[in-house]
């Protein structure tokens, strides 16, 4: 399991001013709780930082790790940033967020993969838009595994998000989800899967609820990344107890430490 | 989806004085707002009342008739306060709890369902014991399913009980059973799956997490019956947020009226 700590994103009210003014420590302390509360990854995504995302991005990456020796996850639509940030990475792999089977795209973002050796996230989406069904995800997942792989990039260093969209919007939303990461794992058993879980929930009232749900529902099909908030002391007590009830923590060990950490109130 | 309320039983201590004194306003109350709260069945269940459970199963049947008008669920060890119960069952189509793929159970039980014409919950289990993984309690239900079907029982009728152990006392557990509910549901579409989900906790602390979650870890599966408590108003919003992300709820529309019910805290 991969978990990706999304706080850090200047899109949310509460970040957008402290990284406008530079705030290391209001940045700092917000890596350190989510590592501290079991984020494997600290996400960094300034993509709302149009005219100056570079620069901020190397100002993320820098202070992240002042902080924390975790991983990073370089989240952003705008190669340069991205680029800007890798290139200051000391703590271990990055991971980069995403590649996408649009041709633009994936040309830009592979060469950085391999360049710094990245986790990739591959995005279910290519020049034709974004895929309804399952079968339409699969089929741009197969390309994306095969060209990385092709061009020297791990199965296991590629976590495919089969992108997620609002049920508010269509009733199969979410089973065409289930159904692509249950394919994805059955023909690439090394390759992740990784998602968001907020877009399953737009729309519609009680969105926390929805989103904990659609976690352990997406577990059971094999999913094993989430880019999600670890201060969500519920939604971490979800996790363990999906991966206890799965038979992915032997004799529930984790469980009863999270237990015992008072993460279950 | 089938939802069995499984507060009448009189192994639970609120339960039992009131059956012993015969508190007909109790058990009706009860049984109301178990139906009232979602639940489609109403268990009865008086297996602890070893010396007169012919005559109590008789009595709850009754009382519980008079309260409502949802169909019950006669649960018990002792086929002949099963036969007590069914005898005066005036409530649509009643439930069996259980017969199992025991020689001497299963020729008991048989002539019951057929007589009664009852939904019957197949336990798998069977003269060898407890099965261990998902293979034998497919082999059980296999026979089970074949044997009843034989004998004219429709398969829509017929509810499959995997049989759950405490994920404390095997790491497996868990997924045995998932796996188990996943073929049986390949193999016979028509046939339901049913289950009870506090023997899953057993013997681990924050119980109720890990039946909320195995609870939507088995709907991913294809469990659609629930033996379970309506009155925990966390449990019925899972159950309804599940159907809603797995398309089981056109324009989530049972899920906004949970919501709008105030089933979400």
């Amino acid at each position: 399991m991969l978990i990706v700590g999304e706080l850090i994103n200047t899109s949310r009210k509460a970040i957008k001013p402290a990284v406008e003014s530079r705030d290391a420590e209001f940045i700092k302390d917000l890596a350190k709780k989510q590592v501290e509360a079991g984020a494997d990854y600290v996400d960094v995504n300034c993509g709302t930082m149009v005219f100056n995302e570079e620069e901020t991005m190397a100002w993320l990456v820098e202070t992240v790790q002042s902080a924390v020796s975790a991983p990073l996850c370089l989240d952003s639509p705008n190669p340069k940033a991205l680029e800007a940030g890798l290139a200051l990475v000391k703590n271990g792999q990055p991971m980069i967020n995403s590649i996408t089977g649009e041709k633009e795209r994936f040309e830009i973002i592979l060469p950085m993969v391999l360049k710094y050796k990245a986790k990739i996230v591959g995005l279910c989406m290519d020049d034709s838009g974004m895929p309804e069904t399952a079968a339409d995800r699969l089929k741009i997942a197969d390309k994306l595994i095969g060209d990385m792989v092709a061009a020297g990039v791990p199965e296991g260093d590629i976590y495919i998000d089969p992108l997620v969209k609002p049920v508010s919007t269509g009733d199969m939303a979410g089973v065409e989800v289930l159904d692509t990461i249950y394919a994805v794992k059955q023909k690439y058993p090394k390759v992740h899967g990784i998602c968001g879980l907020s877009n399953i929930s737009y729309g519609l009232p009680n969105r926390k609820i929805l989103n904990h749900v659609f976690m352990i529902q997406t577990m059971v099909k094999g999913m094993d990344g989430y880019i999600l908030d670890p201060l969500d002391k519920t939604m971490m007590g979800f996790v363990y107890a999906s991966q206890a009830l799965l038979g992915q923590d032997q004799f529930c060990m984790n469980y009863l430490t999270a237990h015992r950490n008072g993460l279950y109130e």
